[in-house]
């Protein structure tokens, strides 16, 4: 992973459309680096190759990559690649589907904002109604420290993207346009304010159009960056519902608003509980508590709960049992600190949510901020 | 089963207080009448038999069984029990809870009402969308040959009633108090109607007034009477809800209307929905297609369904095969259109709820005016 690599992938995004697996596939095998060398040498194995090349007939390649890089820095946006620092890992979950790379603006970290993320998302088309609800509940989700992901359109998306930023808290905006192309136009305001407390994302280069085949592939980017997703309204055919279908594909939790009978925009929905493919949500308590079940009220069915004194000692426990440098594995923070696995699970997602320990590639260690904290 | 079961059985309903499972298994082990004239002899082993007996030390029983069978007499009123034609035999699932006899008032015939009945309930505190969607629904459903079944009370219950009335269909309330006491007070006309076209039931004699308890266990009756039960709306503690849990006891379908999340009245059918304990119908055809999958078009979530070429096929097979004067057994149907039954008992139900065929006491012939109708 280095300068080349990241010059590779940026060339590899202007002459490809997402989602090339094939490309892909031979990403994963020899790299960017040598993919984009075959196919500048016209030595590409790929099946596609010729259709790839098409550009190099007429441009120099590395001028190419300058004029994205340039491109994106007269706009501040930046390029994350796999495998960096900056990268949200579960979108590596996405396998042969993920990204080449991204493009990212604002100023956010999209690895630290994705791991604590729900997409909410739903129709253009939204009633008042959804709309309210979307405003509403991703306010609360931001106010108890998840970001808001959506897709920038009208109605839901944007509403989610306003509620989030009205409660004073971070939002990300997957566009299936390029970073510095605001879609719908009219939204180049809210964009900005977006990438001003948050970020907004695409993985197709500057300058690129928003074209139909870029949005159902970046729905499923907006599935694989957020840890869950909630369906606010959709009709019976529509693009929240494949980022449903995407979530589900990654196994990720997907909710669903219910609203009247009588109302087409509730109708996909409806028909996403049926199916047993979303899960009925009323309040955006019943998301928080399925997302982060130890941090958050009961939902609304039950007597209000509190974190009570067994759990704080639980997560207590745990907490002492991290070390402060050298990371400890899962099965040794399970012997240390005497729980079940699901209990120190449990306790480690509360405690990094509360920014108190962190992942290291072999395990886990106490946030640094920790060691200047008084005991 | 004879003059003297009822007799006593009509004692034993004054008598007791439903459910009291200690007088239902004494029946069950020796009989209605043996049980009633142990009582009256003083010899019960019942562990409750004094407070039984209290009445008895003041009035003779077989004067009050004469003035309870008097009262009912006078409102039109009549006593079906246990294991005769009348009764209605999936109220033999509840057990020791069955009821010791119902009272019942109007045309209609409970056993083969039951067979194809659907219980409809909600909220006392309705809102118009609740009581549209219960009118509506109520009415579709009577339309395909079902009788709805509710309670009688304010809010979705009448407006469940009244759907069904306005759909020239059957519809069965099933009150707390006595038959021949109207509750609420206000609905006395209502109660007529339903009487009229229908069925007024009560398991408590004449006279008895609504109480707290009596509506609990009115819950069961109409659980257990029904095939299925919908709840429209309901508040998270609410007397719906109790349905809802009878009618999972007996292994009964239960559906759940969804609505906003921000009305309290659709808050008990999500916690229905969110606990399993409710499937999600967003139609009456998703109950109708759920209740009887033969007779009904796709549910909303499919491309609009057709009556295909197969099916038209079936169903005229199944018209040529009705007369047009003389009832012809379902077994005579099955041989003469050449079909299954379950074939047979599908295209029925259609043609009966197209008005072209209709069930007579002995069989089913065309409608009437089918006779006038060029072929």
């Amino acid at each position: 992973m280095n300068d080349l690599d990241v010059r590779a992938r940026v060339l590899l995004s202007r002459l490809s459309e997402p989602v090339d697996a094939h490309l892909n596939r031979r990403v994963n095998e020899i790299g960017a680096t040598e993919t984009a060398a075959e196919l500048v040498a016209g030595t590409s194995p790929l099946r596609n190759a010729e259709s790839l090349r098409i550009q190099l007939d007429r441009h120099d390649p590395e001028r190419m990559v300058d004029a994205d890089l340039a491109s994106a820095e007269r706009v501040g946006a930046r390029v994350i690649t796999p495998g960096t620092a900056a990268w949200p890992t579960q979108l590596d979950q996405l396998g042969e589907r993920a990204p080449i790379l991204l493009w990212v603006l604002g100023s956010g970290d999209l690895r630290l904002l994705a791991l604590r993320s729900v997409a909410v998302v739903g129709a253009r088309a939204a009633t008042s109604y959804g709309e309210t609800v979307a405003r509403h509940w991703s306010a609360d989700f931001v106010t108890h420290g998840w970001t808001v992901v959506s897709g920038g359109a009208f109605g839901i998306d944007a509403a989610a993207h306003r509620g989030a930023l009205a409660a004073g808290g971070t939002t990300v905006c997957v566009l299936a346009s390029g970073v510095d192309v605001p879609y719908p136009r009219s939204h180049d305001l809210l964009l900005a304010q977006i990438a001003e407390n948050g970020l907004v994302v695409s993985e197709s280069p500057p300058g690129s159009s928003a074209m139909r085949q870029r949005f159902l592939t970046r729905n499923r980017l907006i599935a694989a960056i957020s840890r869950a997703t909630v369906v606010v309204e959709a009709a019976l055919r529509s693009g929240a519902r494949s980022t449903a279908g995407e979530a589900a594909e990654l196994a990720r939790p997907v909710f669903a608003v219910p609203g009247p009978v009588t109302s087409v925009s509730s109708a996909g929905c409806h028909a996403l509980i049926r199916q047993h493919a979303a899960e009925l949500v009323a309040g955006s308590d019943d998301v928080l508590s399925l997302l982060d079940p130890l941090s958050v009220a009961a939902p609304v069915d039950h007597e209000p709960a509190r974190v009570d004194d067994g759990l704080a000692t639980r997560e207590a426990r745990v907490l002492d049992a991290v070390p402060l440098r050298k990371p400890a594995s899962m099965t040794a923070l399970v012997r240390t600190a005497g729980l079940t696995p699901t209990e120190v699970v449990a306790a480690l997602g509360h405690l990094q949510s509360r920014g108190l320990v962190r992942r290291a590639p072999d395990g886990w260690v106490k946030q640094a901020r920790q060691e200047s904290v008084p005991a």
